[in-house]
């Protein structure tokens, strides 16, 4: 499903490429080992020069409140907080969290789905402060709630708005965000496999890769699939190119389809497969 | 310690006026359940206008690598992970968390020490991006692990360096992020009461709340105040007046002085006395 050269290039850590993939994951293990503790990569990279050709004037939050109740993948509960200090006696709050990696608006990592691949301490400013395009199927979603960003969604944003800039965030807006109070109504269903929601199709994050160069896809949904997917071909496909997806977006409604620069901050704990994550757009 | 006009406003949610703080507090908790899963509110304030007068060009990750031995402030580990799928037999790699909120490079809110003031979750991008200035007491820091950055380190910084902007991010640069590798080293002593590491004064942050109106301040150590501290005079007294800080930033050294654009990105779960961040500069 991938192009071929993308999946020659991507699929290294793959099962069948175990010393391979071993060696890299150990190698990669051998750096954390190194600066264990140690500040993450102080990374300088160009910003993207269009978001700040000109003075920024706005900003937006787009990440959801990570209240207890926020829809899960699975269904059940993924979020528990304890007090662990009160002020009554201790004299100071604060509270102790319980959480799976892949709640709130969160980010996937290319290991979440690819052996070996990069995890979230490995992702760098480099990958993480992009320009964001978004990409509008609300119309569709409306009439079918597994809709897909399809290759033709991608050429129709580009006729009306422009080429979508190399190593850019694509985000997918299909109004799912609005839902997110309601876990039910979020996922479409009460957790997987009975889910329906729109996502990216493969072949849609295909021609991504092939032809822009992203540094990752968004959604405002639970999951870059479709909700309604058996096979997870963007979980699979896409992630292993090396490259994150971004689920359960906020706000997109409210950046414009092109031209803002977006910083996508997940907790870089160590090994994870994912993490929570602040995302904001400037423009 | 604080300007009394300062404390007269800041102090409003103290125990002492109980009522008035738990109306507060009962309306935020209005908001939230309004709002419950959410969005943050997506806010739009103009940019600090010193970091986008021109392009920016370089960007440093401001944010510790979040590993298992993080030193904590008491002691023991304060960070787990468990593996709750792998790719044998489940195809995908995710794990759970279980981690305190004042872990890694954090936030401490203003609610942390003052019942009724802001929790995490009430933070904005008018909070969290931000012009840095960092102070460096390097020098000092070798002679005395407990010292602080005192009023006269700010005189001094703005002497040298220019006016402390309003609204900025004032970070102490104490020479302690190339310690966090150990955790007795970083902390200077096995855990609380057992600590030695430089940090601000109280005298120095109501310095700044009354002349420079800082969104909040930041400290490359494990704590706000230094680690002989037995009062917590700036958890106490800055954070009261409605402020954060961020605590056990990265690499404070590779970003100028004056001049660089601050984001800070806590993860905003439901009424968090604090939560681990991402924090980059740019400029």
């Amino acid at each position: 499903m991938c192009a071929p050269a993308v999946a020659a290039g991507s699929r290294r850590h793959h099962a069948d490429d175990g010393i391979h993939s071993l060696s890299r994951r150990a190698f990669l293990k051998t750096g954390i080992t190194l600066t264990a503790g140690a500040a993450l990569a102080a990374t300088s990279p160009a910003l993207p020069a269009a978001a700040f050709t000109k003075k920024a004037r706005r900003t937006v939050d787009l990440t959801h409140r990570l209240v207890k109740a926020f829809p899960s993948f699975f269904g059940p509960q993924g979020v528990f907080d304890e007090v662990i200090t009160d002020f009554d006696p201790d004299g100071f709050f604060s509270k102790r969290w319980t959480l799976v990696e892949h709640i709130g608006t969160h980010v996937d990592t290319p290991g979440h789905f690819d052996q070996g691949n990069r995890l979230v301490d490995d992702l760098t400013l480099s990958d993480l402060l992009a320009p964001i395009v978004v990409i509008d199927i609300k119309a569709k979603a409306v009439e079918d709630p597994n809709a897909m960003v399809e290759p033709a969604d991608l050429v129709a944003f580009e006729r009306r708005h422009g080429r979508i800039p190399e190593r850019a965030l694509v985000c997918m807006n299909s109004g799912w965000a609005d839902k997110v109070g309601d876990g039910d109504t979020f996922r479409g269903g009460a957790g997987f496999p009975d889910l329906n929601f729109p996502g990216f199709s493969i072949d849609a994050t295909d021609w991504l890769v092939a032809r822009r160069d992203p540094v990752g896809i968004g959604v405002d949904t639970i999951s870059l699939d479709p909700g309604n997917s058996a096979t997870f071909d963007v979980h699979f496909g896409f992630l292993a190119t090396g490259r994150y997806g971004v689920e359960s977006l906020a706000n997109l409604d409210q950046i414009p389809p092109r031209g803002a620069l977006g910083f996508v901050g997940p907790v870089p704990w160590e090994d994870g497969s994912g993490a929570p994550c602040r995302a904001i757009a400037a423009w």
